[in-house]
């Protein structure tokens, strides 16, 4: 079935182009130009299947050898407890690594009632023989090694693909417990590649899950337990190449198993950069970020994902599809392009992506704002985003979250400064007057022409000012944006002594973002105490991005589940709660996250009866045989 | 089928509603506020039927009482040769109203040859017995006539909501040629109505199709020949209210019907805009917006139609589609405003949307730029578009509309100006050195803050001049936009003497800008005298929009036919050539103007087979018997 449309579409496309090709001819005289502004990398596709790790792409075929099997990111680097009870974050990656991280210890013990005693170490090593064999489709998998794509179906590789990071994958990944797990593992070198396993999945009738970063938080990765077919996992890492960079457009063209990382690092050698800086960026993938509708930190300048791509490529069970056309915006019938960004592997693999790419910033400038109560905060966000004159990035965290930002200080001196005084001193001696128990802070970032950032920092910092907000600095910002990374980091160091959180998302409009930071986290506290949890929780919010008409507000939550028969059962039915209480507030079931398997139950109220049947629809054309049968959305 | 889902929709609905009620009750304490910050408007749909033309709302029922039933606008208004052989602008409502334009006649004399003896009027009334009896399905009308909606089966009704403004559907009204055309015409006076029309003509199997501002140049309006069921047009003119004002999320819920100009007005009297302008908003209706991706003018503040919508609400076959949320931005899906917007009336009638509203811009100020030949300016533009510094609006036209618009100035003193003595003293006083055959100008218009506008338009020009471009003042700019309204009305004085024509977009990426201008244009030239058109053609370009990777290209295209037998059919070979040109230089088959039935034969090409599938699946479900069978883009 693919490839007969792919026929009849590529003839079709063969026909059409000789027709330009004459009309062209007849008449285009083109002055030649030196410079084509056109910087196209090398192909590589075809004989290179080498592990192109050593090439400045971070993400190697066999993820273990970098990256923890049971937690998050980089094996080298964690938070722990060392010989002298201090908390430190190790390795060598972070600006954070190597670091002593006084409060931290006093802040767990406080907030969680944790006690280093009391340890729930998780499971060092895979035990392989807790994997269930294989279940190969022996003729998928012979057509499959004439193509010469690297494959897998080594255990290790294996587990490592069959979860994201929600905590119910986490936690049981630490007692040692595997569910359905992928039977196959293949690495794509290119889109071509993705065609050819496309192909054979129809043919053989293989259920493909494509796995880009891996780092879903929606459990769109788990395996769905009831699918007898081979489940292959279809890795875009290797994948990964800026196949051009276009001057004159400010495009470049991508192919989407590349990391955030990298793509930001490579462009950055030629003056670029998208801009597009999720959390996970580290680890997420282009690929990730179009099928999740993704959203990153600095969405104020350069747009979220639906702003940032031109031109999307996606191999479907019925052949490719994609625009024949650049062009900037178009009015050509519903937008094709949104009914791929979203689709969260259901309907195919997304190979290759033009995306905006925009000149470095020249300059860049953090800033931090404290207000005498999230209230003023609030309002203050709402004013500059009526004003239109938000910064790349303006986030506003709760009180909570201020003290847990002054627990994550790491130790620059030799003099140990505990938690509670290092946060006394900065409030009795910058902010005097202010409630400690109701300050909470903006991290602010500017980026920009020099000037330009100098003007709009004054314009924003005045507007603060009439909320109450004096300016608290550089450093504090940058230190906000700096633990960006580090905070995933975080929970496997809560889960080492009974503590489980996470954290969930929505966007909400402005006149309800109040009543959701109050009722939700009001919510969670009230859920814990009703399902036995002995310590109150930890149930903090952020505002995190700024929109015309509401605003992106982040939640985390975790508690110490010590005493708990089903620790994490009793975690998803307060999350399940909480999420009722979003949407009952006006928010939405998620701002970026998306809904995977996780957040299915509420995807007909949220969009309709109708619109699922159209969601359907596309399914049932697209993909009628389930091969991309992850089971997320629908 | 559409009640059932309805049905178990509403009762979902009742239970969830009634969940969330009791979740926030029980612990929800907002604070009783004075000022709601939502200004309600009075709800009228149930009891008044009345025209509402007299409360503000430009259109009323019978259209043809106050608007042209053969050509463009207002009866009112239309350009003529009075007695002395002198262009003028008939009645009062534009800024040209009752002006002499002193230079249109020479200037139409030598652009296109044409002879003022020479006229090819229009019928001035239709003929009533050309109108085809309306073929009634009489089940459907006794059920419609106990709705109390208001409906008609008059001649002039029907053929009034027949078409839109392609070239061959004004030419063939002129002529008197009356094809197919609705045979009923319903007013639905809210979302309710609509949804018990939809109702009945699923029941009854009719074919409806929605008539917003009747603006459509895609062929989108045109009554499918062989469509044999009866067609009800469903004309959305008189569900026009702007439902609530909601200033804290700067939002408003408007009814589809709403025109443009009517919109605009009415927000402005509580001190705000959309924004959104579109050429023609005098006419166009935000449901017909949100059917065919509309673009604005100004879309460089307040974004195109994709932007503005926070909430859409359409009545499909299936039932009503909307989303429960108001949030800015979400991840749940493919996003189904998406699937609603480009549906060009195939899916359903859009009946709500909320809207972003922006407080009324501070400041407006015009200006224009003159450049030494159209590449400077396109590069200026890029260069603009490049800082990311772009005004509300500039425009870059080439040579041909410079010395159109310099025709087009009304004369306003005794001192009569011949077009080409005007033409003259603007560059040899003003611009010594331009080359008057190839210089070329950009109108702009910056707004908002009157300090931030000062500094912008400093900006704007400093680039400007780094492209050789001088300012060449504010009455440039104002005029060119001021002509925005009755350049329409131009064609109907072209038709009066033999002169066709027609307006056609595309978007094409920077690089391609240039080459598609000369190419198009050239194209047209060299088609029109292999057809025999006796008098070259005027084959002219503007830049209209700029984005980051590139920009709106809108070409102007018309020629004398006296001589050709069949000169609508010479007219449609050279548009249709012309398109090919275009697409083989990259440009996409739209910007705005959508696609209609006038561009489906490269629909498949454009989004390729797998999108098409998407389209048509969506299609089947929502629609399985084609009731909304206006035919547009599949």
């Amino acid at each position: 079935m693919a490839s007969n449309s792919s026929g009849s579409d590529s003839s079709d496309r063969q026909r059409i182009a000789q027709q330009r090709l004459s009309v062209i001819a007849g008449h285009l005289q083109r002055p030649v130009e030196g410079n084509s502004g056109i910087l196209a990398a090398e192909c590589k596709a075809q004989g290179d299947k080498l592990d192109v790790s050593s090439e400045g792409r971070t993400v190697p075929r066999r993820r273990q050898e970098i990256m923890k099997w049971n937690g998050w990111g980089y094996s080298d680097s964690k938070f722990l407890y060392n010989k002298k009870g201090q908390a430190e974050f190790t390795g060598k990656r972070y600006r954070l690594s190597g670091m002593i991280i006084p409060g931290l210890r006093e802040w767990m013990e406080s907030t969680f009632g944790a006690n280093l005693q009391h340890k729930t170490p998780a499971a060092p090593i895979l035990n392989s023989s807790a994997v269930q064999p294989p279940t190969l489709n022996e003729a998928f998998l012979k057509e499959l090694k004439s193509t010469g794509i690297p494959f897998s179906h080594d255990a290790e590789d294996r587990v490592f693909r069959s979860h994201g990071h929600c905590l119910h994958e986490i936690f049981a990944l630490r007692e040692g417990k595997i569910g359905r797990v992928p039977d196959l593992v293949v690495w794509p070198n290119c889109h071509n590649d993705v065609v050819k396993i496309v192909e054979l999945a129809c043919k053989h009738n293989v259920c493909l899950m494509p796995y880009g970063g891996g780092t879903s938080v929606s459990s769109a990765l788990e395996c769905p337990p009831e699918e007898t077919r081979s489940i292959v996992s279809l890795d875009t890492s290797q994948m990964n190449r800026i196949l051009w960079i276009d001057e004159k457009n400010l495009t470049a063209h991508v192919e989407a198993g590349i990391v955030g990382q990298d793509l930001e690092r490579l462009l950055n050698e030629s003056g670029y950069c998208t801009g597009h800086e999720p959390d996970s960026m580290e680890f997420s993938s282009l690929g990730g970020w179009v099928a999740t509708r993704a959203s990153g930190m600095k969405k104020n300048i350069y747009g979220n994902i639906e702003d940032l791509v031109v031109h999307i490529k996606m191999v479907t069970p019925q052949g490719v599809i994609e625009k024949s056309c650049q062009g900037p915006r178009m009015s050509t019938g519903p937008d094709v392009h949104h009914f791929i960004m979203g689709s969260e592997g259901t309907l195919g693999v997304v190979t290759e992506v033009t995306m905006k790419i925009r000149p470095m910033p020249e300059y860049q400038k953090y800033g931090s704002v404290v207000f005498p109560n999230f209230e003023m905060g609030v309002a203050c966000l709402r004013e500059v985003a009526r004003q239109r004159c938000a910064p790349a990035s303006i986030r506003l965290m709760d009180n909570e979250q201020f003290k847990f930002g002054h627990a994550l200080k790491p130790q620059v001196s030799s003099i140990f400064t505990s938690f509670l005084d290092g946060l006394k001193k900065f409030y009795i001696t910058k902010f005097k007057g202010f409630d400690p128990n109701r300050l909470c802070v903006a991290t602010l970032l500017f980026e920009g022409d020099r000037e330009k950032v100098l003007q709009h920092e004054k314009q924003v910092y005045d507007i603060a000012a009439k909320f109450g907000g004096l300016a608290a600095g550089e450093d504090n910002g940058q230190r906000g944006y700096m633990l960006t990374f580090v905070i995933a980091y975080l929970r496997d160091l809560g889960m080492d002594y009974y503590v489980i959180g996470e954290s969930f998302e929505t966007s909400v409009p402005w006149d309800r973002v109040l009543d959701i930071c109050r009722n939700v986290k009001a919510r969670i506290v009230r859920e814990c105490k009703d399902k036995g949890v002995q310590f109150p929780p930890l149930s903090t919010c952020r505002v995190t991005q700024t929109y015309d008409a509401g605003a992106c507000v982040y939640f985390y939550f975790a508690f110490n589940y010590r005493g708990l028969s089903d620790p994490v059962h009793v975690y998803e039915q307060v999350e399940h709660a909480a999420r009722e209480e979003i949407l009952a507030n006006g928010g939405s079931l998620s701002h970026h996250h998306g809904v995977g398997k996780l957040r299915k139950e509420w995807m007909r109220e949220t969009i309709s009866s109708v619109g699922m049947g159209m969601l359907k629809s596309v399914k049932d054309y697209v993909d009628p045989n389930n091969i991309f049968g992850n089971r997320n959305l629908l």
